[in-house]
């Protein structure tokens, strides 16, 4: 077995691969979408198999460490962090595979207007999601902070969004199909937006010792 | 310090009281829907703060007994698996809330007719919630394989409701808005679902040692 530090700097580089892997599917989720690519579309499943295999294997590997050694404070937190990461990851690369099926479901039919303001939500939360990995690689904490008050934007532009889509579907109900599937790309964006906000989190908790989980919440 | 076992059975039954609040929030979340009783939707509110707080604490001891002891196998597959339920269960939480958001939107108006396929959709959903802690707590794996059963039942039932929904929607542009609070009830039933899922694989993983979580996804 590697020493500890090696084994800790091994966990680490997995998880930015996986992240970087995450980051490209949630990109590619949002072309599938708007430059109805199918190439996209097969690259984030692709993607998807793969993060799923890394995520058992940096579980099994933060759980061995946090089994074989004791480690100290700031060691622990980052094993503990690393195990939450983990799985906001691998849901992610799920929710941008669910982005790809509403994609695939619209391939078909001319797009309504709002695409207009989903790659403005997805941008967003692209740089919501950049940040707070960037956070956790460089355990910064302004740059997680940063990541929580965007939380906010988000969801106002899923709302606005919301309340367009729903004004077309009224006016014409032969939308109502596609505004409901664009509805859960908005969704879904919100929720990505959503795990970004988790790791900055644990970022915070990991760089200061600080839970803000539920101040988070309370602050919505 | 209590002693090891004693704060393992501390845990335990930590997260079978915060399991039971969960239990009693998604039942209280439909029937706030159901009934339109306001009393309930402010029960599941109240439930949500004390399952935040549960939530941190099981959390601080579940991490604190990973470092300060050395546990073996068994006891580290429990500590591991009693964080990721942990977490289940507070998003758990988090999503009756959804459900009791969407019945108050829907509160000033008479609701159609697919109410009727949400409480089938929802009494499935309790019944998996309530089977997979079960299955935690007596370790039965059969019970937790029957839980990963159910789930592809639930999301048929989904997809039923979101075809009836879709219908009235085309059909009535004035059912739009109701129409779409109701496909997210059904669709936070169906992320319930999803949890109850992850526990029972948990519980696999606790008593077999055996790691289902992407065999299941593949299932799908």
């Amino acid at each position: 077995m590697r020493h500890f530090v090696e084994e800790l700097d091994y966990l680490r580089s997995r998880l930015l691969e996986m992240s970087a892997l995450v980051e490209d599917s949630v990109y590619r989720s949002v072309l599938s979408l708007t430059e109805r690519d199918p190439q996209q579309s097969q690259k984030v499943l692709q993607n998807e198999a793969e993060i799923n295999h890394m995520e058992i294997e940096i579980d099994d590997l933060a759980t061995r460490l946090l089994a074989l050694q004791q480690p100290m404070a700031t060691d622990l937190r980052f094993l503990t962090s690393a195990i939450k990461i983990n799985n906001d990851l691998e849901r992610m690369g799920d929710l941008a595979v669910n982005i790809v099926e509403r994609a695939l479901a619209l391939s078909n039919e001319p797009l309504m207007k709002p695409t207009i303001d989903i790659p403005a939500m997805a941008s967003r939360v692209q740089s919501m999601i950049r940040k707070s990995l960037d956070a956790f690689v460089k355990k910064d904490p302004e740059l997680a902070r940063n990541v929580l008050v965007s939380d906010d934007a988000v969801d106002a532009l899923r709302d606005s969004i919301y309340e367009e889509l729903i004004g077309y579907m009224e006016r014409d109900p032969k939308t109502v199909r596609q505004g409901i599937n664009l509805m859960f790309v908005a969704r879904n964006l919100e929720r990505l937006a959503d795990h970004a906000t988790n790791i900055a989190e644990d970022v915070l908790f990991l760089v200061e010792g600080v839970d803000v989980r539920h101040h988070a919440e309370a602050r919505e």
